[in-house]
């Protein structure tokens, strides 16, 4: 009997030794902020911060775009002469670069700016009429102007805008109670994260190369990516087996597929989804139980002969009633097609066979930000309802259009050809989107160097192109990419004069790099 | 030798035993993913989202708000005769409850969003001079108009703008790299949290009654809130014991007290601080390194008599150099003030002593949204440099903003009177913002039937005012409030007419549930 006592209190005394062990950092912790001690180390700094945070990487907007603008600032001043610009191209900033924004959307947005402008008694010798009607129509439909805040989703006309503009495109019916209007297509994408993802064994499957946005915000909170690598021998094709595999390894590591990231067309890689690859993703989504989110912000820039967008929805309420459960979120935005409106920040989402009661928790979180800026917000309802047929603003707005997308298409083509001109560097025309993502075939001792300096061989190679060709590019690494290639993103945005000169001195660059490492 | 192996063997299993019970759930979890068994539960419903999203709440556009909604709607419908129109107090919201833009603001925007009106030959007829030079000044510094992405801080020379207005209104100079601009004032909120907030040993001291955006994000981000509640019988004053109490009992209870929000102007209470109370908090700060969050959003709004604003910066830095170490963030927006501006999303933070290192964690943040919203850009600068005195827009300029701060100090001293006119109801005219927050003294049995009904106590009553005066109020329970005690807040931003109508309402409303309850 004293025996077993005994037992009982080593046992007791093990469990609690083990439990220190377990939590120790835990109960350190927690006793050093009950001593205060803690308080002390309380200074913020880049230790006691957010980790996710610090984890959380930004390659477009990173160290080559700021020392890229410190140079044109340099220039600007006087005080540098190598170039007579830098050559914006990492960034998807059509503005930025040279593109004017579409008449009839900034005429109307100007009158609803200050409304009093239509009380002048010239005013249609100022605004074609079509654009009066239209800002008219906006005032009484928003009933306070642009100044007051609208409802978390968004102006309810600009809801039902948005529904009709999706059921003219796919042919089926879609509900207002289902779309937000959010600041950029950024917002909506981290507001949805910020729904699903609860630890770090919720896994998002997201291409690789990607946008980065997607692997920030996954780091940001705490969530886990799930890579699946795109195919560049097959155009940046989408592979079902690669897919398939990343979630079979995931699931054994512990890690949860919750999401699929698909971006049709393709950033940075430009290709355009075929429609039985698409009925294969939403296949998998159906039967893997994976809510499938699809950045479709590219949905107007595309350029390839025969192809065509399609949405994820259309593809999928074509597959019949059988796939009603699978999840879909896709998200839109006035930055990209042939807008290009990025100060504007404005974007959409619309929610498909998602569950009220998650909806519901969706819209709490919108409205923690009251709701997305009202330009932006009318900038989408112009974007999904553009001048009308016959009107005054028709012609100009078509011509507008036609030529933004196609020069979009022909500096495509040119740049293309420029990189493959270049030698080390590979690419096909894009298909569509704003972008090129060219093979760098880099030199052994290139890679060597880099690695020295602890640099990425793709961000060094884009640093010397920075600096010596004074064109900013976005290293490969910045998107990800399979382990051994190298790459870089290049918009083709500025004007064929400009990517020509560009590609002319990358050119003499690269040659003198080979030299130097070959 | 046997023995000691077999008990070796026992601590072996018990420790193994300990193990699984204390990691149970994971373990099970980790299991269900590798099974595929997950999947099966991974069609998204309110149990497998974010959890913390789900138990974040939403009081100000809550039930009431879409209550209120849906009634205007049958009121515009013709279908519902009781009230002319219902009256919203539950937001602030100038612009939707009658308050004009400054036209000045407005003029300028229009020109931005469409420049090609400066080429008109009557381009002065139009527009006052000032405003066609400042937007010409925009232009030329913004470069690519209002079109493109700015840099993730926001326009730089806007960023200048901040900086000359801070120094000028604290007397100490501003640093850019200190400020960053954000969609309305809730977004830079959110940053800042997000920057700090690591798990939920991670306190924030909010004040009770509290903006709730703060107790929401918190609880979304998984920190813990610490209340301390502001004192009524003092107007509303914060008492520094209370603030040091609660974090001695928050550290006992394991929780690091790691920022404190003040509002001031107070929202919903409306108070504004003195000096010397200023003081305590920062002393406070300074010496148990906590980082201080002010709200200062309605610094214009100030209407009791000798009262004046003061920057919880120009008190730190007044308290010389030893304070050098006092973390500080300071917010602002373009929603209050005489701007009211809130559909635009303007708004920016500067911090103060803060370690550069977070600083670009920061700014990697900021730039994963791109930028904040262009239009709301300009309205920040439009905002800290309004037209200058001697131009042609001054005069209109000064009776636009004097008419509105005047009107909001009259109304919110005729509410004060209206309120303490209706029998329960208890409050004292408010110092400065845009919110009344009147004590109601309920009957037992009223309290009594809101319990069984599971609702708080003035929810059920402010849902009879709406029903019954057509009134869109917020209980205090939304804002946290001293159990036992029970409060609404009201906007005071409709006209006169309309707030004495609707008091008038609400005393009949109050004299029925007196009658009825008592």
């Amino acid at each position: 009997m004293e025996m077993s006592l005994k037992k009982l209190i080593n046992i007791f005394l093990l469990a609690f030794i083990l439990f220190l062990v377990l939590y120790a950092k835990k109960i350190i912790g927690i006793i050093d902020v009950i001593t205060g001690k803690s308080k002390k180390e309380n200074t913020l700094d880049i230790n006691n911060i957010n980790q996710n945070l610090v984890k959380s990487e930004n390659a477009i907007q990173g160290e080559l775009s700021l020392i890229g603008e410190q140079m044109q600032k340099e220039i600007d001043e006087g005080k540098r002469h190598d170039f007579d610009k830098i050559v914006f191209c990492n960034i998807g900033n059509p503005q930025a670069v040279g593109q004017k924004p579409i008449t009839f959307y900034r005429q109307v947005l100007s009158l609803l700016e200050h409304p009093e402008l239509l009380d002048e008694t010239n005013i249609e010798s100022l605004y074609p009429k079509d654009v009066i009607e239209r800002a008219r129509e906006y005032l009484e439909k928003s009933k306070f102007g642009v100044g007051a805040y609208t409802n978390a989703q968004g102006f309810e006309f600009i809801l039902d805008d948005v529904a009709e503009f999706i059921e003219k495109r796919d042919g089926y019916k879609s509900n207002t109670t289902n779309i937000f209007l959010t600041n950029g297509a950024s917002e909506g994408i981290q507001m949805i994260f910020i729904t699903i993802i609860r630890n770090k064994r919720d896994g998002i499957l997201i291409p690789i190369p990607q946008y980065p946005l997607y692997s920030d915000t996954i780091t940001l909170l705490g969530g886990t990516e799930i890579h699946y690598y795109l195919d560049e021998s097959k155009g940046w094709g989408i592979s079902m087996e690669e897919i398939k595999n990343n979630v079979k390894s995931a699931r054994l590591r512990g890690i949860n597929p919750r999401g699929l990231v698909v971006i049709n067309p393709g950033n940075p890689t430009g290709q355009i989804l075929e429609i039985e690859n698409m009925k294969e993703i939403i296949e998998f989504c159906h039967k893997e139980n994976i809510v499938l989110m699809a950045d479709e912000v590219y949905q107007e820039n595309v350029y390839a002969e025969g192809k065509k967008f399609i949405s994820f929805r259309k593809v999928l309420y074509d597959m019949g009633e059988e796939y009603n459960d699978v999840q879909l979120i896709s998200f839109h935005s006035v930055s990209k097609g042939f807008l290009g409106e990025c100060g504007h920040r404005g974007g959409y989402f619309e929610l498909v066979n998602i569950n009220p009661e998650v909806t519901e928790q969706i819209y709490k979180l919108a409205s923690a930000r009251s709701c997305s800026n009202t330009l932006g917000q009318l900038m989408v309802s112009l974007m999904v309802r553009p001048p009308k047929e016959g009107g005054p603003s028709y012609d100009l707005f078509q011509e507008e259009k036609y030529n933004i997308l196609n020069e979009l298409k022909e500096r495509s083509i040119l740049l293309a050809e420029e990189f493959n001109n270049i030698p080390g560097l590979q690419c096909s025309v894009p298909q569509g989107a704003m972008y090129i993502f060219p093979n760098i075939d880099l030199p052994e001792k290139f890679i060597e160097e880099a690695k020295k300096l602890g640099k990425e061989p793709d961000f060094l190679w884009c640093k010397y192109m920075l600096e010596e060709a004074g064109i900013v590019l976005v290293p490969g690494s910045g998107f990800g990419q399979k382990p051994g290639t190298y790459h870089f993103r290049s918009t083709f945005l500025p004007d064929k004069d400009t990517l020509r000169g560009a590609a002319y001195r990358m050119k003499a660059v690269q040659e003198k790099i080979l030299e130097e490492y070959s």
